[in-house]
């Protein structure tokens, strides 16, 4: 029951990754290695569904947005992510999504890793397409549209690029500034890109079509008349009642598939279908159960929401990174007690130090490295 | 939309209150206030309760023990906690219930304070059981028989000293050894104690008897012929599916008063009693739309099993608390970025440094006080 990680956070507390730590992990190991190693561990989890216990996330809806929780659990490990949305935020110099989450000793409920997960989330985000493209997009998929060119943008661009083989981005945004950011930060990336008018424009002659806005609203980002056959529709910016970003008809002439359909028939593009329209869950394709793309004219579409197995696999990889280099701090987030009924001795005697085992009233102690 | 709080976020990061520095606040607040402070702000809070954003908890159970979610929010702010309840942790040096959460500003999704919540769960579970007893106890209670002398009991021994004016305690628990460490911690706050042989004789002579016992199973602690005319029972251990502490005759025969009758049908006593089976939520009890105890002889019973709700006002007080004093740290669980839209610039050049605009690599910044 007691394992060495909870032997670890026993002796020196809760591992914490600040999101300037968890960067320097990603530019430690590397953009590709953390995009196809997140991809690996997603594959992997998915491929073993029934060990999980899922539950559609909570979410806690406002005029401005919405925070979410995200929790999943296997027989040893358990995660969940805290998330929000709030499209309005960039205008006060906030992130529209800002996420963290915790990866926890299931037996002893410790809570083993707190780490930032508003980078995170954008790469394993990126890394669940790329992967999901693996099965549903044509073999010679080359050429990308990218619609929506925001925080989560250049994520999924080089997911693509190093999973998929895509060489072409085709880019476009309402917001000028932000495509001329996304181009600058992909200049040393070798893409062709070409900054399109509009997104028909950009949708025209792309194998795969990502779109990935923000607005907390039914979007029609993509009609019908934009989808040539044979086109893979990677549609992520839809995640939350009411937000949807593609016309109801691309989905009826679609293949759809999905990560967690209870939860994607509330958040997803498929939330504007009835409850029984056909979907397949992404684990059956991965495990051979279900076919991807099955010829070369068909649409196919991931009606991506982003489900919190991807964390549990993106928390897995962050944990093994982070104690493999030694980054992280240690952090005192529960009581260490001599004696576990003996809580109120934190507080007994004003006089008197804690009782606690390791880290006292001081700053956080940093790990050596 | 933007207002002090979510500015201090922007520009410092999250507050962070370690279990330490949580302690910290305590002592220097004192445990009267603290106690006093959080069982009005629940008392605030429970009197607006059409205000808020109410779900039962997200519990993943496993062979040992449970890991719960717990969010709730109004229009202004959200509060989730992570709580475990693993009652064999005690053997491993590990404490039985851990817990930690957020305060997070609804407009924008920010967090605002990350704080441990281990202790200040065991402080506001003793508040909102005094809480209910000012309503659910007779007045001249004075005598309490205390069931279980693990990490909760002082705080429970304490709030009902100072809420409701106990002067002797009744002890029982199983382990001797909790017991002898509750008579030592107590020693300094002027009780009569009595330390008991059984549960049986415990409950003997009490006016109030509180129940606060560990373990998962469905454990019969008190029995009809224990319970007296006019007793109030303070049922704070039975809190999970299959974790019970009362005869069910007890629950047919009492006035029965719960927190948030969805969630306490699945987890508290209740959940040995049909779906119909009568309660009253406390909070139409604090807003005199229902009534508490109606006369000297009736027995009452609180069936306590922890509501998000309780921790929100927790969690309030904890933040009010720690801005009033400067306590605690900032830290940058977020990514702090000149263009929110930007988040790949923090991993874009491995030779760069970050661009965050406060905390960088280094050890997390204390605040000057």
């Amino acid at each position: 029951m007691k394992n060495s990680a909870v032997n670890q956070f026993l002796t020196n507390g809760t591992l914490y990754l600040s999101a300037p730590e968890a960067a320097r992990v990603v530019r430690k190991v590397g953009l590709e290695f953390s995009l196809r190693r997140i991809a690996a561990n997603i594959h992997e989890d998915f491929s073993r569904w029934a060990d999980f216990d899922k539950s559609t996330r909570v979410a806690n809806h406002s005029e401005f947005g919405v925070i979410e929780l995200m929790p999943v659990s296997d027989d040893h490990r358990y995660a969940f992510k805290y998330v929000n949305g709030h499209p309005q935020n960039t205008g006060l110099g906030l992130s529209t999504v800002m996420a963290f989450g915790v990866y926890a000793d299931v037996d002893t409920g410790s809570p083993l890793l707190l780490s930032e997960l508003t980078l995170t989330t954008a790469l394993r985000t990126g890394a669940m397409s790329a992967l999901a493209a693996q099965s549903l997009a044509r073999r010679d998929s080359r050429v990308m549209a990218l619609i929506g060119n925001g925080a989560q943008s250049e994520f999924q661009a080089l997911a693509f690029k190093y999973l998929i083989g895509i060489d072409t981005l085709r880019l476009y945004d309402v917001d000028r500034g932000a495509t001329a950011k996304l181009v600058a930060n992909l200049q040393p990336f070798g893409f062709n890109i070409v900054v399109c008018e509009s997104a028909a424009d950009a949708a025209r002659s792309a194998d795969i079509i990502t779109t990935v806005t923000a607005d907390k609203t039914r979007a029609i980002i993509l009609t019908p008349d934009m989808i040539a056959p044979g086109v893979h529709i990677n549609a992520v910016g839809g995640d939350c009642p009411g937000k949807t970003e593609l016309h109801a008809d691309i989905l009826k002439q679609a293949n759809v598939f999905v990560e967690y359909a209870p939860q994607s028939r509330i958040e997803g593009e498929i939330q504007q279908m009835p409850a029984d329209f056909p979907v397949t869950e992404l684990w059956q394709v991965f495990t051979g159960q279900a076919a991807g793309r099955t010829c070369a004219t068909e649409v196919t579409v991931f009606d991506s929401v982003g489900f919190a197995l991807e964390d549990f696999s993106a928390l897995r990889f962050m944990y093994d990174s982070a104690l493999t280099y030694g980054f992280g701090q240690r952090i005192a987030l529960i009581p260490s007690l001599e004696n576990p009924k003996n809580l109120f001795s934190t507080v007994a005697d004003p006089h008197r130090a804690t009782t606690g085992r390791h880290t006292s009233n001081g700053p956080v102690a940093t790990v050596t490295r």
